[in-house]
């Protein structure tokens, strides 16, 4: 994902993380008996024990693919990988894996027809994210299985958790049903892209086609796997994600026209102008007085307000949460304002925000350089909310800037996604919580997840369904090294990856019956 | 110099400066005869021909000791470097010359007496600024001499002009003196330091030693020798430098104590405060709204306008000069504030400056990573003008910031220098002009270096002098990849090393005939 789920980007959040789940160390089954509750799919036991007999090739499955990475940032392995993607899904049973042609990376739309009555959407990405191996305790195209506390047996590999564990686990459940000598209880239509990491420039791309929208028409939801149990057992369903532009401001002395065009010594400030005071006023005017709040020119023309039952969601997740692990965790003392842990997550969940992701200008060495620099450049995110779109954004960007003077400054736009809104009563979000509470698991739902993915391509038009990333299993350091997938859990509230496979067995059965 | 003369930093500035010069290509004569004027020395047909015949000797004593390259930043040679300048200083004919510790580097005190009525003070630095070998067309300790256009022969190597090649030629002078069976016409008092490159931080523990000042107090101005040439051939002479203090602001989450203490993922900015915009804001409080006059509290309380006469001097520079060639030269299409060229000079020389030098915060590879960074560090630089203190620019920059509620925001100061000046009408600019005007030599007067040295060190008490570093011959690229000093002059309007080193024997006997 180019911004899914939301990863502490240091070693010490994961440790803090391992420190704050407390769980138990025993050596868990790898089949444990489902709690009770409805009973999806029926008796399961030949679906069971096929799991189990083919939990060694699934992870062989997973791991020959984490040895192929695609990366579209670095243009590497993006033929290969697509190739791989419409292979797996044709090995699982998908009748078509046909690769899409796009502007930049191909993508590959599948249709599994199982003669059911009901049909489901699904999206995969088969792309990862870049990495630099010397980082890794554990090379990352090698996939190995390790013990690691206190999670249990786990995979480490690019890719792991950030999609590749998850969408091989989920395929693992058609390869078991298919050994059960059952057919899959709904029909499929799957498209998957290689640039989700780069922010997904193509993608409508593939789901605009004709075919593949006639395809859609006929599902009720689109679904991604995910492993989103934290590491205490919760499943995270998020009933939408916030948009995003991502932004790159580059103001020279060479466009605006003053100053001097080359870097020159620092003396002459007092008769030339700076392109760093430049962009500093510019920022400036972005945001509020403390930083927490957009102030663009018309920015919260279309924010939309939490509705009472988006502020019933949180006041339960607060109830279920302890506010003192999660500061430990983010390492943080205070909300914005001093806030409540409510208000915190109100304004998470509700609240537009502009951010500077890095910055840079002139000399950035040990001690001083006395530089009047000829450039300056911010890397910014602007996180949205419905009805916000990325194109309004930048519109309203640009033209916050053009009013104010600094129409100079290059406003380099590097990719966008709008926000994203699921019904909690959709057949999606009913037949998943359904699951979870079959399983007995605990559910964390949240209106929306302050962070981003492309689910909008299938919750806005033409396609219009519900769109939603969650299941079982745990995995985390998505985007950093030693990124890891649970496949044997130590924890009995955390699924391992034959467990989750069941559960995406169970799944397919909840959506086939809603 | 930390910041003394002003160099372009770009090999185009070079270039463009060499076109500018447009001068003549012929082969020079070493020593070509003075103009009209006075006698300075009377007949120095004896002297010129003990330059002529110790060139060889005065250019590789030059090279010997650009061999030797003292680096206080990087603690390197720099016993060995106050050894060698008090052997060249003995060499050339100080009867005493002292090692000074400081609680930093040594500094040198050495004396020549000659038995004269008139005692002058010397300036000296013995270390050079920090250079990058593989940035080099010659290597920077070999100083070799290659044919460079428009100038002729020039010595290239790190020190060539900033400071060892001048102060090589001014001991040349009194080399000559005594091959010429001369005795200097002056008395000498010369210190020198190490740690000029860092901002001179120990010089007053040398200059202040009771004996140094006792020594001192015979002298009535204190004098560095400088390539002041510019490549036209104008000797630039400035009455004064403005001061400066360097500063690191850091703005951290820790030290704060809001936000997360590591760089965290930006979807939390919502209820997450961000160090980069508390910097930006902070930042943004020290400048008006276009960036170009200081807006600290208090900050021109000090502030003198200039005097009649400093914009009489500037009228002339502006008479004298040809305003769209310095633009080319800088790179520049306006002023600040679309001035005029006087104005813009008035400014140069009459206001204080707030300048970014860099800046960096989060990420700042290619592309964009969504992180909320949990630091970020601004470096500026702070000119000063008579009578702001360096002390008084620091006090004032922290009550500005405490007063805002920024106390947090860690303030570095790694250096400063209070604003210096010197009376036109005193003895060392009288003489100084009076040599320069008897060699023809065409003469640009400036009320005061926008740059900074530490020349305060000796206008300022308890010495109190006249002090200015000036001279004939040129040189550029102090502190960027081959810097050099020309040794032959290709322009006859500039001088070489010998042509410099004959003008300094004339400026002792204008001195001691002050």
């Amino acid at each position: 994902m180019s911004d899914r789920s939301i990863e502490l980007s240091s070693r010490r959040g994961l440790l803090m993380m391992a420190a704050a789940a407390g769980v138990s160390l025993a050596t868990p089954r790898i089949l444990r008996a489902a709690a009770s509750g409805p009973k999806f799919g029926g008796d399961l036991t030949a679906v069971r024990a096929a799991i189990e007999k083919q939990q060694a090739q699934a992870l062989k499955r997973l791991q020959s693919w984490i040895a192929l990475p695609s990366i579209a940032a670095e243009n590497r392995n993006m033929k290969e990988g697509a190739q791989m993607m419409a292979e797996l899904l044709k090995d699982a049973g998908f009748q078509n894996a046909k690769i899409m042609p796009t502007d930049g990376q191909p993508g590959v739309f599948a249709t599994l027809d199982a003669g059911a009555k009901r049909t489901v959407g699904m999206y995969f990405m088969y792309d990862v994210k870049q990495f630099e191996p010397s980082e890794w305790s554990s090379p990352p195209t090698e996939a190995a299985v390790v013990e690691r506390a206190p999670f249990g047996k786990v995979l480490i590999g690019r890719g792991a958790t950030n999609q590749k564990g998850p969408e091989a686990t989920w395929l693992a459940a058609l390869h078991a049903l298919k050994a059960a000598g059952r057919k899959p209880p709904v029909n499929i239509v799957l498209v998957a892209e290689g640039e989700e990491e780069i922010g997904s420039p193509h993608f409508a791309q593939v789901v605009h086609q004709p075919e593949v929208l006639q395809a859609l028409s006929k599902c009720h939801e689109v679904f991604m796997p995910f492993a989103s149990q934290s590491p205490q057992g919760s499943v995270e369903v998020f009933l939408g994600a916030k948009g995003m532009i991502e932004v790159e401001m580059v103001c020279s002395t060479e466009r605006w026209g003053r100053g001097s065009k080359d870097d020159i010594h620092s003396s002459y400030k007092a008769e030339l102008d700076s392109a760093v005071w430049r962009l500093v006023k510019a920022l400036s005017t972005l945001v509020s007085e403390d930083g927490n709040d957009p102030a663009i020119d018309g920015w919260f023309e279309h924010v939309k307000p939490l509705t009472e039952r988006q502020k019933q969601i949180i006041a339960e997740k607060v109830a279920n949460s302890n506010e003192a692990d999660v500061k430990k965790l983010l390492g943080v003392q205070h909300w914005v304002r001093d806030l409540s842990y409510r208000d915190a997550l109100e304004r998470l969940a509700s609240q537009p925000t502009v951010n500077i992701e890095g910055m840079y200008a002139g000399y950035t060495g040990p001690g001083g350089k006395t530089l009047l620099p000829s450039k300056a450049v911010a890397k910014l995110d602007f996180r949205l909310v419905p009805d916000q779109t990325a194109e309004e954004a930048k519109t309203k960007l640009l033209a916050h800037l053009q009013k104010r003077g600094y129409g100079d400054i290059e406003v380099k736009v590097t990719g966008g996604y709008n926000p994203t809104q699921t019904d909690e009563n959709s057949s999606l979000i009913k037949a998943s919580l359904a699951v979870y509470k079959s399983e007995g698991l605990s559910v964390s739902l949240s209106p929306r997840l302050a962070g981003s993915w492309p689910g909008y391509i299938f919750t806005g038009p033409p396609v219009s369904l519900p769109a939603g990333h969650f299941g079982t299993g745990h995995g985390s350091r998505a985007h950093a090294p030693d990124e890891y997938y649970v496949i044997e859990s130590s924890n009995p509230a955390v699924r391992g990856m034959a467990e989750a496979t069941l559960s995406y067995v169970k799944h397919l059965y909840a959506l086939a019956a809603s």
